[in-house]
């Protein structure tokens, strides 16, 4: 009795353990992406990834679904659709992405945001209240915003067009003094070609009904939580076509087109 | 009783679970890099993981050491300083390094190689041999080589100058009739700016007592055995120098000054 007793401590001491080190090297600072954006910018818009498999790293994050269809709003540990009427659908565990980040959400600094006038003063304000421009971070604003425009894509066909081809047949939505949450990716400028370098933000409503890609956004006394991430660990799909691409290339300008506000002056 | 046997079961089955997660989602076919490649490159070379850090993430391996102390040759679980004067030296697990990339080694395959004539003979022979350019393989080549050319570079002193002015004062070494191994990693091109696109070999005798960062290498009748990863994890450094450095630029040219043979031609 008192052998198995033993026993049993070094068991439980040992689960306790494992446990810490699962959470140190799997999850706490890490963000984690499937594939790259290069492979989804030249259009594999099929993953293996499976949202369930996205939720073992993280609760909050960003992507699409297979055949490009809509943009992913991942929040509060739910995967959200906002498919190319606008409608926010929850995604069930056997959905599989081409292209997601995620991590779990930490909020390591607040940053008080007094009058956003635009997409990029929003990204310049959050910028300057971060101690590095070399890491990554994982940021949430909950709250009412004056206007925000947003953009969705519908599901594709195969022979799949490149994203700047899809793009041009993209939904445009707009809202007016609408409550949710955005959420926004900043990635350092030396994951070109694998991430999306800068910020990255998706929307989704308070009712989580509607919402989709973030093309501008005006709001005022807000505050962002903003987490800080140090560790970057990236999945590679193992289909044909990501195996077969080509990447030499450089996608920069090509990501820039896809990603801007193409209604703006 | 029974209960506490029962209590032991459910905890011995629980530790077997939580080991494989462990497996699976952090080592398996994952692997780690510490910094990046250009952080390397502007000067950064005093790191916080120590080499006792690095061996959680793998046991096979390439890199440096802090002051930019030699060339880091890890094999089988040891990690091996080889220094300017061309001597290999066993590290203690204190020690630190600025830069390193390591994964737990395994043979997915094995690339038979008749005659290979020189470094860029070699690395066009596994290429042909590889399923897919954009993944990640760490390669190991164990025998006899006819030649091979290696160098080492000498700890610096702060403030420290760019690895492209270092690399003019390195210390080449050839060796002739040798029996060792070459370990190698080969990087997707998309990795620019974080790790080292396409091959990178480092060398140590079969009696540990010398070896470097390859140069050259000709050899005959040997195999090498290749491991894929489709997992690459990036851990950033939060010293203040990578903090604060200024990432923007394209070093390709630089890396490729930094890593090409000097004597050739």
């Amino acid at each position: 009795m008192k052998f198995t007793n033993k026993l049993y401590s070094v068991f439980l001491l040992l689960t306790i353990f494992l446990f810490s080190l699962c959470g140190i090297s799997c999850a706490g600072d890490s963000i984690y992406q499937y594939s790259t954006i290069d492979s989804l910018l030249i259009g594999n818009y099929d993953g293996e990834l499976t949202i369930g498999g996205l939720k073992k790293y993280g609760d909050t994050g960003l992507g699409t679904f297979n055949q490009l269809d809509g943009e992913m709003v991942f929040l509060d540990g739910e995967v959200y659709k906002i498919n190319a009427r606008g409608k926010a659908i929850r995604m069930d565990d056997n959905e599989r992405t081409p292209f997601a980040a995620a991590a779990f959400f930490k909020t390591g600094k607040i940053i008080k945001l007094d009058s956003v006038k635009s997409l990029e003063d929003l990204n310049d304000k959050i910028s300057q209240s971060l101690d590095s421009e070399n890491l990554f971070y994982v940021i949430r604003i909950d709250g009412k915003f004056r206007k925000i425009r947003t953009r969705s894509v519908p599901a594709q066909q195969k022979p799949y067009p490149p994203l700047k081809e899809v793009v041009k047949d993209q939904s445009i939505f707009g809202f007016k003094d609408v409550s949710g949450t955005l959420i926004g990716i900043k990635s350092p400028s030396y994951v070109k070609g694998i991430g999306v370098p800068g910020f990255h933000w998706h929307f989704i409503t308070k009712e989580r009904s509607s919402g989709g890609h973030v093309l501008n956004c005006v709001f005022k006394n807000l505050a962002a939580k903003v987490g800080t991430y140090n560790e970057f660990q990236l999945q590679l799909p193992e289909t044909k076509s990501f195996l077969d691409a080509k990447f030499g290339q450089d996608r920069q300008k090509e990501l820039k087109e896809v990603e801007k506000d193409s209604e703006k002056k």
